[in-house]
């Protein structure tokens, strides 16, 4: 899957609509941990800001906060099933690569490795922690597939749709895009 | 539309695949303003947490700090029209109630009204703005469309689906339900 660079500040339009992410964090040892709770916090001249919650427990929690980055994935509903199994696992017990047979790439500004199989990235810095588990990241490089956005993402022509999570074991995806007069 | 009160906990699920909310604010001249950039943060024993990202120079960051609370209502795609004027003109210079047609309703646990048309709501009081224009809001009450809404949205059976901002003019809703394995 081709992909291409996306400005910081547009890399908010990855997750404007609110997908599901998969979060990577550490770098030898890396993790993946599924996250509905995203969102873009503010645009900035040449960044933006992207808050995540996650429970402090968990052990990608230890990682981002160790390794001081991150990387939002957004996978496509052909990773479901590896958006569940990273969801509901802990990477303190297996390698969720080596489990889901995803591939670690090297990322553009960050050393913790983006999912090559997922359809977007933002890779960010630790920024701030201003409540427990409520973690800021200040975005550093962007990337998504080349087919499958243009000012956004072209939904009618993306037959690998974001993920949206509604709760337990229910999920859903866009149905079409709709322009607004 | 009859609606039901769901715990303060499970209001989470109503924001929890990223609709764009209209959030109300004020009480005697109340405003509404459109976001796409909320998420839940926590789930407590009796209570959650909601994120909401605002522009400091909008009218209702002042209301919300102004008056300590604010409500998050959930539109459906027939409220799309209204959700751009909302997004687009500013309160400071229009009645978005009375320019959009819009029915102002009581809320269980706050002044500021609801939005009577939305199919969801979620009221809030004001927790922390832990950075400008990133406010916290603890829920105390949340309501939901009855025959849209078991364990979490029916989006087969949701005609009036919630609307999700792909960025700019370009917005999608969801499909279907999926269950995952």
């Amino acid at each position: 899957m081709k992909k291409i660079a996306l400005t910081p500040v547009n890399s908010t339009r990855l997750i404007n609509h609110g997908p599901v992410v998969m979060v990577t964090s550490g770098a030898d040892k890396p993790n993946i941990f599924t996250a509905a709770w995203n969102m873009p916090v503010a645009r900035e001249e040449n960044s933006a800001i992207v808050a995540l919650a996650i429970n402090p427990d968990h052990y990608s929690y230890h990682l981002i906060k160790e390794h001081g980055q991150f990387v939002l994935n957004i996978p496509g509903m052909e990773l479901l099933d590896m958006v569940i199994i990273c969801g509901s696992t802990s990477g303190r017990e297996i390698d969720k690569f080596k489990e889901t047979g995803l591939t670690p790439i090297k990322a553009q500004a960050v050393d913790t490795p983006l999912i090559g199989e997922c359809i977007g990235h933002i890779e960010c810095i630790f920024e701030d922690e201003p409540r427990p588990g409520l973690i800021l990241g200040r975005v550093v490089a962007a990337s998504v597939a080349e087919d499958l956005f243009d000012e956004c993402w072209k939904i009618e022509e993306v037959k690998n749709r974001t993920i949206h999570h509604l709760g337990g074991k229910y999920f859903s995806y866009p149905a079409e895009r709709v322009i607004s007069q």
